[in-house]
C-alpha cells in the first residue's frame, strides 16, 4: 500500500476536499460517488451564472451551448471516442432505455441477457418482451467469476435470431470485469447489436470504446466519476447509428426549419436527448472529470483501485467466517463477500450494524451477499477498520 | 395596477429574493423562471445533506424517499389532485413522452394535434407515425384566438380512430388559453384520450385537474413555477392509467421479490420513473411552490398576472406600429405581438436589442411575433421600461 505517486499531494490532504469522508468510511462507491467540494462549487456558481445571464435569453443561450460541448469533451476524453458520439442522458438506466427502444422490434426477435444484470434492464426486456413478441432469455456469466470463459458462455446462447446482446462491463453483483472486445467480437459475428450496462466502469477502469467495439455504452457520472446525481450519458458507436431509432424526443433531438417545424434530426448525439435538464450538473461532472485526471491518468486510478481492492479481499480472505466470492483478487474496486450461516437477515443485520459504526456498504441480494467498493482515494486504514468491524460482526 | 395584497410585504423587497431579477427587466417567464436565492439555498443545503448522510446508504435513503414524498405532495397541492396520481420527470418533453410513448399503437390509429403545439410534440407524433403507421393530423386552434370556437374547431377534427389528442393548456405561442373541461368532455365522448401540454399553465392559472377530467397533463417545474430546470411531472388520471404502459423503465418503476428481480409495477406514479434524479432540484421545487403559496393563493397570483398582462397589452396596443395577436386583454400572462413591416429578421433584431438593453423577450416563429412573459411579481415599471424600448426601436 505504498505506490501513491510521489507527485501528487498528499491522500489526507487531497480526501479533505470530500465532505462526505469527514464522517464516515465509504465503501459505496458503485451506489453513487462522493462529490468534491470543488464540483459542488462549481454547479452553484454555473446556477448563479444562469441567474445572472438569464435565466432564458440569447445570452444564456449561448452559455448553455458551449457548457453542453464542454460537458461531452469531457466525458469523450474519459471514453476516448469523438465528443459528436456522446448522449447526455439523466442516468445509465435511461441511457439503457434509448438504446433498447430503438430498436425497431420485430415480432421473433431475440434479446440475450447476461444472469448479473440489474433489475431496470430485466424490467425493460420484459416489456419489450410483451408489447413487441420478443424473446427474451438468460445466459450464465455468474458461474464464469471464479472458472470457465464468459465469452463461450454468450457464444452458446447466442442464435441466428440474437438482435441484441444486454450485458454489463463489470457484473455489479460479482465485481466480475466482462472481456468486452472478445464478446462484441463474438456479437459482431452474429451480427448481433451489444448494449453494455457501464455504470460500474466508467471512472473506474480506462477506457477506449472505439477499440473495445461495442455498439452502445450506456454509463452515470454519480457513480466512480463522483458527479452530481443527474446526469448520464450514452455512447452510440457510429456504425451502430443507423439501427437506433430516437424514442424519447424534444427539442435537443431536432433541427427546426424558420417556421419552428422539425425537419430532420440532429447529426450528432444529441439526437437521443429530449429538453431542458439542470445544466449546472453538467458543469458539475466536467469538475469532478477534471480532478481525477488531476490525480493520475485513467491507469494509474485503475492500479490503485485494485491495489487497494486486493488488500480488502487479502484481509477479508483471511478472516475465519468470512467467503470472498472471488478465489483470487479482484480486478475492480468491487468486494463482494459473504458470511459464514449466510442469509439474507444476517446480510441485512452486517450492513445496518456497520453503518451504525459509520462504515457503508451494501446488501445484494442475487447473489446474496454485501459488496464493498474501493476507489483510488481510499484509505488503508478506512479497510482496516471495515475488516475489523465485519470481523466484530461475526464474533457478535 | 394597485390591488397588491397589503398583507404581502413589500413587491420590491419580495423581488430582492430573485438574484436573475436584479439587473434585468425580465419577461420569459414562459421560457424559464428565476430562482429565488432561498430555493437555490435549499437546493444547496439539500446536496451538503446527501454528502453528510451518504450519498449511498440506508439512512440517504428513507431520507431520499421522504424527499420525494415531500415533492409529491406539493406539487399536488397545486395541481389539487392525489399525490400517488404524480410522476416526476426531468421536464415536461419527458412527461408527453411518456404519454405518447406508453399508449399501445396499432396500425391505423389517428393523432389529433393542434396547430400550436411545440416542435418537441410534432417530431414525437411523427416518429410514432412512422414506427407504428399511425396518421397524424392538426386542427387549426391558431385562428380561434380571437374568433371562433376552439372547441368547435377539435370536434370537427375528430375520428372515429382518434386514440390520443395532444393540445397545450396554454398555446405556447398565442397565449390562448383553452376551454380545458369543454375540451376533454368532447374527446371522452369520442373515446379519445387527451393529453395536454402544460408547459404554460402550472404554475400560471389556478387548476383542478380531477375536475377538468384530463387523462395526461405534463409540465415542467422550471418555467412559473420558477422552481430548478430539470424537474417536471406528469399526472395520470386514475381511469386513464390502464390504458398507459411504462416505456422508458427502471429500478423507480417496479416492485422487487427477494432475490432483487422485478415481479410487478410500482402501484403509484413512480411506475413511470426510471432511476437516479439529482433530488436536491425535488427540494428546491418543494420550496419554489411553497414560496408562491405564501404570497398568495392560485387564484390571487392569477389574477395579479392577468392584471399585468392587460396593463402590457394596453400599452402595447396604443402604440401605432405594433399589433398585438389577441384583440382583447389576455388571459394568461403570455402577450404575443408583433411590428408593422413584420419579418423574422426584424423580429430577431428586436429580440436582441432589447436583450442588450436588459430586456427579455422571445422571439417566436410560428405565428412569426415576439413573446413577453408578465408573473404576478412583475414590476409596473418593468413593464413601461419594455413598452418604451419597443417604442424605441421602432422608431429607429
Amino acid at each position: 500500500m505504498t505506490n501513491f505517486p510521489a507527485l501528487h499531494k498528499s491522500l489526507h490532504s487531497y480526501r479533505e476536499g470530500f465532505p462526505a469522508l469527514a464522517n464516515k468510511a465509504y465503501f459505496n462507491y458503485g451506489g453513487q460517488g462522493p462529490m468534491h467540494q470543488s464540483v459542488m462549487d462549481a454547479i452553484m456558481e454555473a446556477q448563479t451564472q444562469i441567474q445572472q445571464l438569464g435565466p432564458f435569453g440569447n445570452e444564456v443561450g449561448r452559455w448553455i451551448g458551449l457548457t453542453v460541448k464542454a460537458t461531452k469533451e469531457a466525458i469523450a476524453s474519459e471514453l476516448n471516442v469523438p465528443a459528436n458520439t456522446m448522449t447526455l442522458t439523466e442516468n445509465v438506466t435511461v441511457g439503457c432505455n434509448i438504446a433498447m427502444w430503438g430498436i425497431e422490434w420485430r415480432s421473433g426477435d431475440h434479446i440475450l441477457l447476461s444472469d448479473c444484470e440489474h433489475q431496470g434492464i430485466i424490467a425493460i426486456s420484459q416489456e419489450i418482451s410483451r408489447r413487441f413478441g420478443v424473446e427474451v432469455t438468460t445466459c450464465p456469466l455468474m458461474d464464469t467469476l471464479n472458472i470457465g470463459d464468459p465469452v463461450d458462455a454468450i457464444a452458446q446462447h447466442l442464435r441466428p435470431n440474437t438482435r441484441l446482446v444486454v450485458l454489463s462491463h463489470i457484473l455489479w453483483n460479482t465485481g466480475q470485469v466482462l472481456p468486452l472486445e472478445k464478446i462484441a467480437e463474438v456479437c459482431r459475428n452474429n451480427n448481433s447489436l451489444l448494449l453494455v450496462d457501464a455504470a460500474q466502469s466508467v471512472g473506474a477502469i480506462p477506457l477506449n470504446l472505439t477499440e473495445l467495439g461495442v455498439d452502445f455504452y450506456a454509463f452515470t457520472g454519480h457513480k466512480w466519476l463522483c458527479g452530481p446525481a443527474g446526469i448520464g450519458g450514452l455512447y452510440v458507436r457510429p456504425e451502430a447509428k443507423a439501427s437506433l431509432k430516437p424514442t424519447f424526443i424534444g427539442w435537443r433531438s431536432v433541427i427546426l426549419n424558420d417556421r419552428g417545424q422539425p425537419i430532420d434530426w440532429n447529426p450528432d448525439g444529441s439526437l437521443y436527448e429530449v429538453a431542458t435538464s439542470d445544466y449546472p450538473l453538467y458543469v458539475g461532472l466536467k469538475e469532478a472529470i477534471a480532478i481525477h485526471q488531476q490525480w493520475g491518468t485513467a491507469e494509474e486510478r485503475h492500479q490503485q483501485i485494485c491495489r487497494h481492492s486486493e488488500y480488502l479481499w487479502r484481509q477479508l480472505t483471511a478472516l475465519p467466517n468470512v467467503k470472498c466470492l472471488r478465489t483470487s483478487p479482484p480486478q475492480s474496486g468491487l468486494v463482494s463477500f459473504q458470511l459464514e450461516k449466510q442469509t439474507p437477515q444476517t446480510t441485512l443485520k452486517l450492513v445496518q450494524f456497520l453503518e451504525s459504526e459509520r462504515l457503508f456498504i451494501r446488501q445484494i441480494r442475487d447473489p446474496d451477499c454485501v459488496r464493498a467498493c474501493v476507489h483510488y482515494f481510499t484509505l488503508e486504514s478506512e479497510i482496516d477498520q471495515l475488516v475489523a468491524a465485519v470481523q466484530k460482526f461475526e464474533l457478535s
